[in-house]
């Protein structure tokens, strides 16, 4: 058996095609633009070029797109300024403070100071506590990626074993949640697990989120199961020249794929589809704040 | 193999004595008595028991206790005013609404009207969020005490497979947050687990929370599990007399202790923990709203 390698490129521009269909609708109907602004505190290179995607994905679905960028040495005082003339910016519906921010700063409390209404990365204590408490909630998204991509591929997950391999906020957790919410049977699997090879092996849904290249072998799988790999690893990649490196996943794709009956490819699987949900949020969270109709196959 | 019966009500009694030393020091050291308010609305003669009982509880632990009974049309904004009273009162760290309520009243509403530093159920978003974010949180009582007679029974937990059958708010949720906060692997289980013996029957901990007479047998249990039966439910027992009836757990008793390790009854089980554990909470939440160190033995 040979799984069908899922594509994340084409289920992200697929999601983003839904959000801008939405926003198309939501701008004709209510003369609502949902809007996004990212906050950028500093000049990290790779934080520049997320935030820049970011603007140009967001644009392009049909939404106002806000970028502030601060100085490094931003002062929280004047970071929670600005977060409150968001949180009270009719015209803002998502507001997200790209991570890692310089050291003065604390990223649970900037979380915490943006509307739970508006936080469209899902991180705050209040979005976690709707999600653990099946009420309405901004979920991080990551784990809202991954589950749009398995209804999707499988339809009703009710019933089915998964395991999830991680438990951070940001990953683990809420994808559990979400399991759950779907009635899958869930397991949460973490570095303190007796064994995981047979753990793993009883799942008909795996999602992978260590941060460990590689780690889950083929004969892990169940046959026929579904491997959805959230993680990143650049290793070194020495057959493409010296010092050179690429990206696996937490999954060890090449044998995974033998035996498992759908599995995501790192990159190209779950990737693509973070920001996709970063869209679908904030279309989301417009018609949330709005009053109007959830928007159909952007949420949990 | 005939289990160990695990006596809740001696187990209890410990918890509370502990709480009782607790505040015996904090009265003495820091002039502290931690205080809590219980709000009856209506007449539900099962609640006014409860209360009674919960009074006499944190009488017997030497706190402070406040009795607030409300008539049955109690509009929402007379419990309110009442709520925010409690919760700006300095001598209060613990506030309980006693539920069900009447029905012009919403129980979520009321939940989140109280401050979430006083929420010694452990019913808010706010809580919910802080538990499963890894924080510092009120734990619902009942959940809270089965940890501790887990912790009590087994020591360290870490990497234990734990089953919860069950998946609601105030107790299977919660209860599964906590053991993976103390490292087990965690599967939850509910009514649409496609196996539910086969699931059960690799569990080292199983905690039941369903609400079925004797759903979990013997034969689901693997041997030398501990299992925590948290259902109480109550059955005709003709044999008792006609009419009679008496309490079961969601376990199967006579056979599952033919197998498992250890087992708690019902009642005396679990049961006589959640008051105890509601003593335990508002001590905690004295302590934190005053700034000093948590209790020891007392908290997740
Ligand atoms: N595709 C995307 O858009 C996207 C988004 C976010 C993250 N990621 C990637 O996903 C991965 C996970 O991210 P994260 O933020 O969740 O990471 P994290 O916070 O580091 O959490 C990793 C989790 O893996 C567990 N773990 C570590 N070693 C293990 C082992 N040997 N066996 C089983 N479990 C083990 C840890 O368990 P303990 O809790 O016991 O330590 C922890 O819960 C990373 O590679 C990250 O780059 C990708
Ligand atoms: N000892 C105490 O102090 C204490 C405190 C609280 C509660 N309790 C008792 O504990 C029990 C559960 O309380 P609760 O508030 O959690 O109840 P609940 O809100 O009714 O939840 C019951 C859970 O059991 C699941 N379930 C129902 N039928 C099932 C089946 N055939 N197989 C597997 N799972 C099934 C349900 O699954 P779905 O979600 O799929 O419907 C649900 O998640 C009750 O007996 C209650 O009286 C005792």
């Amino acid at each position: 058996m040979t799984a069908e390698i899922l594509d994340g490129k084409a289920f992200g521009a697929k999601i983003r095609a839904r959000v801008a269909d939405h926003v198309a609708r939501l701008v004709a109907d209510h003369d609502l633009r949902p809007g996004l602004a990212v906050v950028l505190v500093g000049e990290d290179p790779a934080s520049q070029v997320y935030v820049r995607n970011k603007g140009i994905a967001t644009k392009e679905a049909g939404m106002k797109s806000v970028e502030h960028k601060l100085p490094a040495d931003t002062t929280e005082a004047d970071l929670y300024a600005l977060i409150d003339e968001l949180n009270a910016d009719p015209t803002i519906h998502g507001i997200l403070v790209q991570f890692p921010v310089p050291d003065q700063l604390s990223e649970r409390d900037i979380v915490a100071r943006i509307d739970p209404a508006k936080d469209v990365d899902g991180l705050s204590v209040t979005n976690a506590g709707l999600l653990a408490s099946g009420q309405r909630a901004m979920v991080s998204c990551t784990p809202l990626g991954c589950l749009m991509l398995l209804r999707e591929t499988l339809g009703s997950l009710s019933g089915k074993d998964a395991v999830v391999i991680g438990r951070s906020n940001l990953v683990g957790k809420p994808m559990a949640q979400l399991l759950l919410r779907d009635s899958c049977t869930v397991t949460i699997a973490h570095s303190r697990t007796a064994d995981i090879a047979e753990t793993v092996r009883r799942a008909d849904i795996v999602v992978a989120a260590v941060g460990r290249p590689r780690m889950v072998p083929g004969d892990w799988i169940k046959p026929g199961a579904c491997v959805i790999d959230v993680g990143i690893n650049r290793i070194p990649a020495p057959e493409k020249g010296e010092g050179k490196t690429r990206l696996v996943g937490d999954v060890d794709f090449d044998s995974a794929r033998e035996v498992a009956g759908q599995i995501t490819p790192v990159p190209g699987g779950v990737g693509p589809l973070t920001i996709a949900c970063l869209l679908a949020n904030t279309v989301t969270a417009a018609c949330r704040i709005n009053g109007l109709d959830e928007p159909e196959g952007l949420t949990a």
